[in-house]
């Protein structure tokens, strides 16, 4: 089960810095959507990302889910990619964070296959 | 030189996603008040902290600046820490940055020994 604080914050209109590994090792951080279900936080990239690459290499990731009305209240989601989600699934999941998010600022077209990345949390840590 | 739109974000009172490396190559990102010099991103932390101990043993890093405005404009600095400077300049910067984000969120002491980390940019990627 994901931690309560956790959960809320992934499931709540905030942004979420997430972290993934290349091959080489070095880190890879880009401010993305998240959500969560009970059990995982839950970020939707596409097929040709390095994202995907990346965690299908190596599926350790952080996903660090700041509050969008505090700054200093964040939570640092400590895992790996559990399971990938393509299909009619992943983009059924695009859709629903389209209307979560719903932006003027944002704009971009489907341009891939969507995936979801299934996060089982080993540590949730919250400042 | 450090890229004019990422030397913006970060003298700005914008805050970072920082990502360093555990000695196993697990990632850790955190929250982060962050500035900019003409050729370095800065970071300062304490010198107990996982991010000191960390990019100490590996020095790779990424900082990821967010524009308090608009949360799809950021720019992911991809680079290592070429130095650390601790003791009075450290302690300066520190009380800079206190000045520069001065919030009623953020209430804490000085605990430990602080320290610059200066970050060489090897890519920034403007989003």
């Amino acid at each position: 089960m994901l931690d309560e604080a956790a959960k809320m914050l992934a499931q709540g209109r905030n942004f979420a810095a997430l972290t993934t590994l290349f091959p080489d090792g070095r880190p890879q951080t880009q401010v993305m959507w998240v959500h969560a279900d009970d059990d995982h936080v839950l970020i939707n990239t596409e097929v040709h990302r390095a994202k995907f690459k990346n965690t299908s290499n190596d599926p350790r990731v952080t996903v660090t889910v700041m509050d969008a009305e505090n700054p200093y209240h964040y939570v640092e989601v400590r895992g790996h990619v559990a399971e990938f989600v393509r299909g009619d699934e992943a983009l059924e999941n695009y859709q629903l964070l389209r209307q979560k998010y719903r932006s003027k600022n944002y704009s971009k077209a489907i341009e891939g296959e969507r995936v979801i990345l299934k996060i089982e949390v080993e540590q949730a840590i919250i400042h």
